[in-house]
């Protein structure tokens, strides 16, 4: 049975959730709206929704090859996924390969310095907070998460680490950072939720160091959907493919 | 013998660091400078070095008898201490008790929200970068401490804040939150250096809630001397006393 979107749970910044007819089960609208600087920026890109929807379909799938648990089901459409419902958790990780980004400026770091091992970091998602830094001990404390959770958040974030880099690698591309979040499944599970796109990533061309995410829109550089989409044709994602098949 | 001061190593915003004829050894000199807000605000405030030399003192003489790692060997003025030189790692440990200061701002918290368990940050000493928060993972990548360094300085920060809730609470006083400054003896031992005073921690009185710390100045609550000496008389540090007997 095919489902269809109920009533709209959510709307965040570049997304819509809808409930769909099976409580387990949620749809993600991809929209074209890019948002940066804690929202107070935001424009309508076209083709921005169609393109991160084929980019995370692809992602999450290549990572629940991998043996990650994803809540991505499948491809509902051009901008729309069906994915299991999470209760999310409040705080984002942040996995980074090289310096880049608000870590340059809060630490005094030069932009690209080589991170090894990988760093590791949680951020409570707030904008009218800016997204503060938190650590295990503030997140336990003021139950945001549990320490078994975090654990888990950490190892699965690193794992994902180890694959996009090989991925993105392969595809003449430099994976510098990335953005998660997870969620709690109705079993239990802790699943990698969200997105995975060049929205929430920084992606530089490996023999040129062109940045291909959302810091060409932050930094004004251009050209930000064709970016994003040679992103898709490097990994090999095809932009034309409809839904996954029953 | 006596040691003498040679040459002067180190000023920082309270105190002066001198060196003396033996190299493990150093001379820890309080000022009366007091500063906040990164040091953009300063000011003379007399006897405040005097007093928490004294709290000083008997701080670290409390917590080494409780088995701590200190680098306080004796008070040799009113105004200086003998300490072990150490190499110091340069990252601040920030122990709380209850929500107050940055983490009210940074998170959203009201102020005095009990935080059990008690929460443990870390944070660069850095006045240009305004001390940024870090992490674990951060200050290991960075080479700016070991994982067995930060382990154990986690291990004895919070040590460190059993005993001293425990003292405080027995003079009628709320320790809030502290932080801490480690680093490392000429034969390895990771030992707690810097100070613990007023001035480096928050402390309310247990009845009425009144401020005894660093926040009357940062504030401009006033009396913040006064309050300095009720923090040592109710502890039960003799101001008038002497250097310790060689």
């Amino acid at each position: 049975m095919a489902l269809n979107k109920t009533e709209k749970l959510y709307s965040g910044k570049a997304k819509d959730i809808y409930a769909t007819e099976d409580a387990d089960l949620v749809i993600m609208h991809f929209r074209d709206d890019t948002s940066a600087f804690d929202g107070i920026r935001k424009e309508q890109l076209a083709e921005k929704g169609v393109i991160n929807n084929s980019i995370n379909a692809f992602v999450m799938t290549y990572l629940a090859d991998k043996g990650i648990p994803v809540h991505f089901q499948k491809k509902l459409s051009d901008t729309d996924s069906l994915v299991r419902r999470l209760t999310m958790i409040p705080v984002e990780s942040v996995v980074r390969n090289f310096a880049a980004g608000s870590l340059v400026k809060r630490l005094g770091l030069t932009e690209g310095l080589p991170l090894k091992p990988s760093t590791y970091e949680l951020f409570v998602k707030n904008d009218e907070l800016h997204d503060p830094m938190v650590n295990d001990s503030l997140v336990v404390t003021l139950n945001m998460a549990s320490q078994a959770q975090l654990d888990e958040m950490k190892r699965l974030s690193l794992e994902v680490n180890s694959h996009l880099v090989e991925l993105f690698a392969k595809a003449s591309m430099t994976l510098v950072d990335f953005k998660l979040e997870f969620g709690v499944a109705g079993d239990g599970t802790l699943c990698l939720g969200d997105e995975f796109s060049p929205d929430g990533c920084r992606i530089w061309d490996s023999a040129t160091g062109e940045k291909m995410d959302k810091d060409r829109f932050r930094q004004n550089l251009g050209q930000v959907v064709d970016y994003y989409k040679e992103v898709a044709g490097r990994l090999g994602v095809d932009l034309n493919q409809g839904p996954n098949p029953d």
